[in-house]
């Protein structure tokens, strides 16, 4: 039963590495509220791309639980994470998903803030109130190349690693300077952790995507590839492209690595011809592809002529919200250099794909026969990632 | 979380009058619990107006929590307010939400009820069995010229004060003899007490409300009013109407004042003109406004062509259904003195304004960045409802 | 209040039989749960008819809570009850409602099962990996004639009760070989019990279903139908139908009875003739009306040619999912010996009729006004099927 009460620390003990999590991972509120506290009030979590704010004034809302995050452009280009509840009765200041401001005025009593949260203005009040008092709070950001990372932590965890190892990867994109083509968002009947799960293996790739499997030489587990990633190892590092794979390990967060599409495969497509302009500094189709994790919630797969972005956002236990977010060149124009049609339509596909395999998983996992099951040895990212997951917990002792 | 046990004890030790209140206190079930038991279910109760049930037999329905309550005219013209709940096996027995009855026979199995709920007929039950002890359970009411009230309290507290506080201010409208123009009823997702608090205080009128403020002198709280105010008191005293401003004060659950509206305006209308004959005993449209408010569900506004009533009902801690209601002289003819358009057109805007807002600071209050802010010295009304609430439950020491 | 705690032993210390239950005993989720487990978990609960699966590999799922049960019928005609979860990582693996499969192929990772739950394949698991630890969970299967039951408890209860009681009555239908013509689901905003409790007493059906009176002499407690019942009874004997009455009683959970249709009725139709030929070993519409019940969720009435049976599945306390079946002979052409409309028509009406009176029921309960009432004399087999209801949660103390 959904209401039943579940002893943490004994679901705990149960915990075995290398196999799946007992249900109550998966379905139950409190287990969720412990991940919420210990795992996403505390971690970097992706927000979105400066690419969707490029002018001072911009601005777009990142909800979060009952929280909604303004992440606004600032006069001086900078990025604020500013919490959406005035100072004076908690009322939203801010009412739409996205737009442009030059200040926020709050729509019950026209209290007045800056791009920063500084309370400009505010009407009536008494001599002795001090406006000082009454800024907007804010979140922390940090921004590397054009990710924007926010942190809901009093003392957030240290940004430099994650910095490092997404780096060398983002530059030749210059996503700082991107277009953004495109922005889906889509709810799943899933617990977010399945939807991270699906993400770090393909042992279910040759089944479920023929479409990645077209574009992405030996993503069904049955071909060989050492040859040919080592052969364009040496081209891209020629090109000055980091090939340097980054793994997840005690106190980092961020899984990095760049692998060869199938030969002839320009990009990620039906029908694996380019679908957009070389971006960034690629000058053409061949860069194969760069897959970017951070936990708990950013998934990134760019290829030569787009990137496209993931962020993961647990409703519930048992709803998740995903952004799914095209980046092309600055300089691509629809219509001519791209359609949203065909540079969208790839991972449609593959992510209706995973939606459907991911509220599956979640179905069968909630009926009384599931007990844990052993993971293949083709999911060893799987267990990384749960493992994550059930550390903080493990070590607070909730 | 919504789930996260709270103390309402500690709520309550933060709890500072001027300050809005503590988050849970807005958005907790248990606190919300906690105000049905010691206000709802205790206070006296608006449920409607007279003219919604003319005649003897004719009956509405009043939905509260899990209870649907009958209010029927009976055939000596008193009203009754009985449960909606066969004393058999429980079934509702009158299944129309608004409607007229010789009798009330339940859908089931055909027990037989009056008007006033004596049980007349229950068809094949033993000999023994005694139909006196199965009347239908019935909730106190009260009427005061034609607003019903009802308490769902084994013992309400007195109603004199009411009715001493507002019968002067409703006499001349002879409500009790009203016609029912319109009714419509909304859900708004906000804690009840917001939609109180926004009724109380005009801070929020004069960037809100364009039409509210052009019909009503001062109401952007710019505008110099002593003066005129004066003038029409006078005028009002010679024509009998009463000026007397009653207070929510300790003990007392009602507020009653008579305030001008702007010179040449007639009605609460958005062109200022006025929108049926005049009401009962007016001769003229120049009554100004009459503002009621009765702790913790009834406001009205009434002018001297239209009375229009607020019932405002909670449903959880995040939900609230709320009734407008427009009634017009016994005498007034659709079509002719008046239409549903322009009776109706300046409180849905200005309904629709409020419902937006108070949806609004819900929104935000939800959010971790919330804490109680500064009420500003003219929300001084916001606060002595504020306090009202937090009194009982403070004394209980739930 | 819905998640206010209450105390199971307090409530079944108040329990009187011959008095509707508690409050709580239809509204709160724990008793809800209560019930789940020692009733629902414990007892036979019937799944469907094997005419819904006439050839091996045909299934269709049983949905109850979270564990979708998939019935499907092996290469040998037997029937077997599969947990629908992969034992790898959980996924659901049978997506349809109904269907037909030669094998089972997990639709995550391609694990393949075969029909009786054997798991047959499970690509790049490591060598030390036993597939024969990894079948599918099933659960206990029973099929008398064709009706199929099914029980989640690790240690069933006999079944051989329940097949004595119904197999004489079931025969002379040959509903192992019947046809399915008709499945219909609903959903009703009631307790489970309360439907449960609408079919075992006829005290509502005067007032409440015109049609079934018409159809059954004595349904309105109003005619004497001794005379007629003796004749009838004789009759039937003499074709070697069975007429001996079978009641629920201390340790068993069905029961069984057959009674005259009115004078010149041949069927259960509105129009009260035949609505198709007769089935399996009837030669005639003179088998009156065959109703069988088992405790807690199999209702059926079958008349000479046609058998209807009913299925309640809970969901919480608060909704119940209901399924109607219909049955026609092996030989019956669907055009030429029977039209669905006629055939549907009847057991449409009469249920949407019943669900009604349990919705208001239900309603009208919720109340803070409702009382646990005196059922009537002539409700006695509802005081059966309640105090069965209560027995083993008493017993047990939960």
């Amino acid at each position: 039963m959904k209401t039943e009460k579940i002893n943490v620390e004994d679901l705990l003990e149960q915990y075995r590495s290398g196999w799946s999590l007992e249900q109550a991972f998966y379905t139950n509120e409190e287990v969720f509220e412990a991940e919420w506290k210990y795992i996403f009030q505390k971690h970097w979590l992706f927000a979105g791309n400066t690419a969707q704010i490029p002018k001072a004034g911009d601005y777009f809302l990142y909800h979060l639980q009952n929280d909604s995050i303004i992440i606004i452009r600032s006069n001086k280009g900078e990025v604020n994470a500013l919490y959406n509840t005035c100072r004076h009765r908690g009322s939203a200041i801010c009412l739409n998903d996205a737009g442009h401001v030059a200040k926020f005025i709050c729509p019950y009593h026209q209290w007045v803030y800056d791009k920063d949260g500084t309370l400009l203005n505010a009407r009536m009040m008494p001599d002795d109130f001090s406006k000082d008092n009454y800024n907007l709070r804010s979140a922390h950001v940090q921004v590397v190349e054009g990710l924007i990372f926010i942190s809901l932590a009093d003392t957030p965890p240290g940004f430099s690693s994650i910095q490092k190892s997404l780096s060398p990867f983002l530059k030749p994109f210059k996503i700082n300077n991107a277009k953004l083509a495109c922005i889906k968002n889509y709810v799943l009947r899933a617990n977010w952790k399945l939807i991270a799960e699906n993400f770090r293996e393909c042992y279910h790739c040759g089944g479920a995507h023929p479409e990645y499997c077209s574009a992405v030489i030996g993503a069904n587990l049955r071909e060989e590839t050492n040859e040919l990633t080592l052969a364009k190892q040496k081209q891209w590092n020629e090109k000055g492209l980091t090939t340097t794979l980054i793994e997840v390990t005690e106190g980092t967060t961020t899984y990095a690595i760049r692998y060869p599409l199938r030969p002839g495969v320009e990009s990620y497509s039906v029908d694996g011809k380019k679908v957009s302009i070389p971006m960034g500094m690629h000058s053409d189709h061949d860069a194969g592809v760069v897959g970017l994790v951070n936990y708990p919630n950013f998934w990134m797969d760019a290829v030569s002529d787009y990137v496209w972005t993931m962020k993961i956002t647990p409703i519930n236990a048992a709803r998740t919200a995903v952004e799914f977010c095209w980046l092309v060149d600055a300089n691509a124009a629809e219509g001519k250099d791209y359609t949203l049609e065909r540079l969208t339509e790839f991972w449609e596909i593959t992510g209706d794909q995973d939606g459907k395999l991911c509220e599956n998983n979640f179905k069968g996992i909630q009926s009384n026969a599931y007990s844990p099951g052993p993971y293949a040895p083709v999911e060893d990212q799987v267990i990384n990632f749960v493992d994550w997951c059930v550390e903080p917990i493990l070590s607070i002792g909730v």
